[in-house]
């Protein structure tokens, strides 16, 4: 899978690519991300990519041209299966849209900044549009970051262990149940003694039970 | 604002808080970001901070001594309002969240990583569990930085134009009308007459009919 991201401010994206998960996917050829500077394709003068907002209020807007030359710069190299704009008023996104799209081949994806972007790119470039939930952030750089690990991670070989991604929460509708690694007490504090007792069939019941417990009490809406 | 972060990826974190309005609310003094390898807190060899989970099972869990020692020593140093996991089955984060977050002290956020957490430190230290949406990430790194931005934006003086986030989406439960900016035209495609009319009246009537508009045609929920 091919990613490539537009932003102002390219930086911001150094270090969660280069680590964990994304940088091992990157290793082993399976997805590759590349960031793009939106200033780089600006033909205004200082490389300017924003301007005040039509009708006056607080907060600059990315202007049309440079972000058609570089949606239409890109396009000469790769088709797009999407193109995503990162936004609070996207549609919310769910394991079910990220276990989608890493089915993708090529992605496209827009960081907003200041107040957004032009409406026009929305109208006429934009195939998809993304909020990560309801909250607002500086800039849609962390969002992309958030997507493109969500996805990352289910591209089949990104995991060490495949099934792994298969038990994780909201998968299958539940949550996930309370996990216990080693000592087996600490300061009085013990691992239930059923994850102890070597017996599988009732572990996994205990599981079940429990994943079934928390999301009753947590997310029902999920259930 | 202090806000700690204890993580086995200190490293993905570097860029995040070094650039945008991050940056800008620690150069002002706002805000303090500090990042914590877990690993320092380590007793077992070469640092080990994670293992097998009970009971079997792919994915590694983080260890409980670890966490305790670096939970606690940071502890002697600040008294924290919240100590936060980020975890895909907490507490979904919204706009109202980071609004009261935002007017804390100081917080202190625990990364997972692989599986999660040992739940004894979820029952014995944790004070408030979020989840930044219903997708799995690879690690709680991202969803803190989110947490971060989502919080560190609303602190006063934070943002150069104080009234920019009150206009945000979500503040108001309304989405955020559309924004335009310079050229009126652009391949014909043309920016909405009433915003070039300088009649405000006017302007703030369309911005709020818009609002209005792609909220119900987007997220009737919020409403």
């Amino acid at each position: 899978m091919r990613i490539d991201i537009i932003s102002v401010m390219p930086g911001l994206l150094e270090s969660p690519f280069s680590h964990s998960i994304l940088k091992r996917a990157q290793d082993k050829g399976l997805l590759e991300v590349k960031v793009h500077h939106l200033r780089d394709y600006s033909t205004y003068k200082h490389g300017q990519v924003d301007d005040y907002q039509f009708g006056g209020g607080a907060g600059m807007v990315m202007m049309v041209e440079p972000l058609v030359n570089a949606i239409e710069s890109l396009q000469k190299e790769v088709t797009y299966d999407e193109i995503i704009y990162l936004t609070p008023d996207g549609h919310t996104l769910d394991q079910k849209i990220a276990n989608n799209l890493s089915l993708k081949g090529n992605l496209l994806m827009i960081c907003g900044h200041y107040k957004g972007i032009d409406e026009r790119i929305r109208e006429q470039f934009v195939t998809m549009e993304i909020s990560i939930g309801d909250y607002v952030l500086s800039g849609g750089e962390l969002a992309a970051a958030v997507l493109v690990d969500a996805i990352g991670r289910l591209i089949p070989g990104v995991l060490n262990d495949e099934t792994s991604a298969l038990f994780d929460s909201f998968q299958d509708n539940l949550l996930a149940p309370p996990v216990y690694t080693r000592p087996e007490e600490f300061r009085g504090w013990k691992v239930p003694g059923v994850l102890l007792s070597g017996d599988h069939r009732k572990i996994e019941e205990w599981r079940y039970e429990q994943a079934l417990k928390r999301t009753k009490e947590r997310r029902p809406d999920i259930l």
